[in-house]
């Protein structure tokens, strides 16, 4: 056992530890007993009321939530960062058509690994990298197609369905209205199955994450959030990205993006992906470009797809790939008000550019999709031509960028690439039903991942609500996962109290959304915040909040008695 | 001339001046001479390109946007709290259809005058008190039926079209789509007669509040944002209540509501009418309960016309009146989740009950409507039956109580009053469109004036956030004023930093809103802030901000360097 630098993480730096009145609950699966669900019950008190001047008692049933937590909110959790998290997908050692290999493949990793210097902030646990053997199909696409149900699907159908306590008295719920999707009306195995197998769901799992607890992206299920982290050559420390992710999926992200681009971002990447128990997201273009001294004219085809493998041995789940900036497209943008506004994006706009080429993600797609396939990673096309402004939504550039994902989406699935699209940015409300409109059609309804969008540009400071807005609209017209912005957007770099803001912006917008689609059960929550709140049962309130700090320390802030919270 | 005591607010205590970068400029009539429309002018910083190693200097026109802060942002504007604001309606002086009284003829007002333990509260300035001579015709409504356009109408329409400058360069525009309302295409002072005289647009204008700036409600016209104010039991000063007019109308709300229900209702309220540039707005029912001890049961037609009175000839604007609180539909909201939540409704429905009688409110209702037409108060229809949960939106009680509200619009505008109508609360998204199309059905088109609508309940401490998606929304569909929320909603009372977060929410919901139905002009303001952030023009991003002080602040955070905001 070595001692942890200052830059390793240790638990000392973490928020853990459960909400109030919280208690983590388990439930196995019927087809794989070694299926271990989690989600968060939260116990309430009773209901009081005097009835000729005798008090009467009526139980509360407690409420079960959707936890994005993971171990970190549960007390009884072994929790060791050199360790890693302990395995949620058992199942993949003895996996039959996975091999383990001896060690890294790719050039760089094996490079990294070698160097002394970086010893000590080298992740010092062990990682099996595994991959597909040859000729064999593992990802989910391609087992749901094959009309199997993997312990993947049973976790997250069970995960989903969050079955209330029998006889649930706030089960009263308003029809939802979907605008023409058929919603399911229960969450089981073969229903996720079936919308993964149409390529109208994914399931970001890679083989090489087992620490992960398998969550499902897709209209027909709860609407996501994604939080970004990362470091930059501002801040960099490998303790504060891994308290980043744990922080925000605390408060509810579903997925995180580690957007790393300064130092050490292989050896932070192998930290933050052994202690996580969501799907971890990349832009793989970012690190590609780090490796040629960040000039993207350099970049190459070689460098790029060593990248590829190097993270997905590790066990990243999505990459965000933006390989629909075509060479023709760019002409489209150059009477923009804020031109190429995605990083991705601008990358390799100006790679076509110096070599007057088709953009080598375009070219090299189907190579791109064979890597992916071998490790269940899951697409994430990248929208580089996203509109930057209200002006710019909806133009040209971006549908015609739109148009080539469509293209992409088909060959993808077809090579067994589970896949989803990326949406903008900026769009006036009355815009956003085109956006879903044509990517549905265009994409064949793989799941759209939308970042905001911002519904004006008149607010930095408060970008999380305007985008806020325009998420919860978009997620009710179908989108599956909202990538979250924070206070911070466009002004500078989010600290943890941004990332929390962000994160329950999105997370109330994602309700929001689940609530109008009509997700079975979904209204459960508010109707037992709005019982407590009718019966002054303060505490309960509180406790059922998305942000149950926050709410208690505002209504301490003008009534700090606690006589006032109880009565 | 008195000293001020620490009760009576003094200059001293506002937060005064103006915008950065930004100038008061004034429009003059061109029908009256003594129009004076004001708005805000943002002065911006040329464009810098480096063409062949030289710098060339492009000019960037100032942007005109629309100025709620009244004289207070004028740094040329005389300011004496104790003589009160400047008059902008200097027409009312001379108008030949009011007779000027010789005191307040309310005998509660004089009761009050006569108290010499009130002196220091009191507001020295002078008040002369106007109402309609007998038989004359003085409403804003009457008037636009009659084809006069008043001053006031001139005023709003010069307010409302916000002329950029001449060949305004970013003047691009995406159609709107006002979901089958034709919008404007010029906002004319015909227009703007023509709206208010078909019902669908309110100038709420007491004749008594020579200080107004005149603004209109109506869904021709820009979405409004109203904010409420109002001392309570547990804090209660004059001077924070002014301040707390003055630093709401600075962020942008375009009416303020005073709710107080405290002590020195009277004189706290006469202090905010004669230095509001801004509609006021108030719930009587409160006051009238105060007079009677704070028991429902003894409320009564008297105390209750004599609040009107004494209300009117101060000067407010609007007045909330519950009068769709019907016997008859109490018995729908028994088995509610959450009863009655509106603290209007629950005083009436008491009332009725107590007494087994129809609200009194409803039986007078022609009375009401005789006394606020001799002032030209407007009638804010209350929703005293509005859902205070989800799971209680769009029931059976909420809309038998729209109903009469219908039938009580028909009776106040055929007696010459202005009117717009009181709308939820907590709606989910699907259910929105419901709500509006079922109130523009019923009453005529009348404008609708919302509270959020909060679209979950799960998120108290960010219900700002819950309800500006709401806003938003049901303000593109046709809402034409939305009461903000703070983040202390169901929590606690606001202080000055929720009143800011609350109204910044709400003026950037209503922009989305003109956004998406296609306010003429509304984009400019997006298109320049997005040109100078697309340019790295720090300063005018913060300049044209909706809160320029936390974009720059928040920058400032990360990267306080001058060079990075110039560059």
């Amino acid at each position: 056992a070595r001692a942890p630098t200052s830059q390793t993480p240790t638990e000392q730096t973490l928020t853990t530890g459960p909400f109030p009145a919280s208690r983590k609950v388990y439930t196995p699966g019927t087809r794989y007993p070694d299926v271990r669900v989690p989600h968060r019950e939260i116990d309430l008190t009773p209901t009081v009321e005097m009835i000729g001047g005798l008090a009467r008692h009526t139980p509360n049933p407690s409420v079960r939530v959707y936890d994005t937590g993971g171990p970190y909110t549960d007390p009884d959790a072994p929790l060791d960062l050199h360790a890693g998290l302990p395995h949620a997908r058992p199942w993949l050692h003895n996996h039959p058509d996975l091999h383990t290999l001896p060690g890294a493949t790719s050039a760089y990793t094996r490079a990294q690994n070698a160097r002394a210097d970086l010893a000590d902030l080298r992740y010092p646990g062990a990682h099996t990298i595994r991959r597909a053997r040859a000729g064999r199909t593992i990802t989910q696409l391609q087992a749901a197609r094959a009309g199997v149900i993997t312990p993947e699907m049973e976790f997250v159908a069970i995960r989903e369905a969050l079955r209330q306590a029998e006889a649930f008295e706030l089960r009263h719920q308003h029809p939802g209205n979907a605008l023409g999707f058929q919603m399911p009306r229960e969450i089981t195995p073969e229903v996720v199955r079936a919308e993964i197998a149409r390529g109208r769901a994914v399931l970001p799992a890679n083989i090489n994450h087992p620490e992960l607890e398998p969550m499902i992206i897709g209209r027909a299920f709860r609407v996501k959030v994604n939080a970004n982290i990362g470091n930059s050559a501002v801040k960099a420390s490998v303790a504060d990205e891994v308290e980043k992710l744990v922080w925000a999926t605390r408060w509810g992200a579903d997925t995180v993006m580690d957007l790393s681009t300064g130092k050490h971002i292989h050896q932070t990447r192998e930290w933050i992906v052994r202690n996580s128990a969501v799907p971890i997201g990349t832009v793989p273009i970012y690190q590609a470009l780090e490796k040629v001294g960040g000039v993207p004219e350099a970049l190459t085809w070689d460098v790029y797809r060593d990248t590829l493998i190097e993270q997905a041995e590790q066990g990243v789940d999505y990459f965000t790939v933006h390989a629909g900036v075509r060479l023709a497209h760019l002409p489209l943008t150059v009477r923009r008000r804020t031109g190429i506004v995605s990083r991705g994006g601008s990358i390799l706009a100006r790679w076509c550019l110096a070599h007057h080429q088709e953009n080598f993600l375009y070219t090299h797609f189907r190579e791109i999709c064979e890597i992916m396939a071998a490790f269940d990673v899951t697409f994430s096309l990248g929208d580089g031509l996203r509109p930057g402004s209200i002006e710019d939504a909806n133009d040209a550039a971006q549908f015609a960028e739109l148009d080539t994902l469509g293209e992409l989406t088909k060959i993808a699935q077809e090579l067994g690439v589970q896949t989803m699209i990326e949406g903008p940015g900026h769009v006036p409300l009355h815009l956003l039903q085109e956006n879903v409109d044509r990517q549905l059609q265009v994409c064949g309804e793989a799941p759209f991942y939308t970042l905001g969008p911002l519904v004006t540009d008149v607010a930095p400071a408060y970008d999380h609500i305007t985008s806020a807005v325009g998420a919860a609209v978009i997620g009710w017209m179908g989108v599956s996962m909202l990538c979250y912005v924070t206070p911070k957007e466009h002004l500078g770099l989010p600290d943890k109290n941004d990332v929390r803001d962000g994160v329950i912006a999105y997370r109330l917008a994602a309700h929001a959304a689940d609530l109008a689609k009509g997700v079975p059960g979904a209204q459960a929550r508010d109707n037992a915040i709005s019982k407590a709140r009718f019966e002054f049962r303060w505490e309960d309130q509180f406790n059922l909040a998305l942000d149950p700090e926050r709410a208690r320390a505002f209504h301490d802030a003008t009534l700090p008695a606690e006589a006032a919270k109880t009565a």
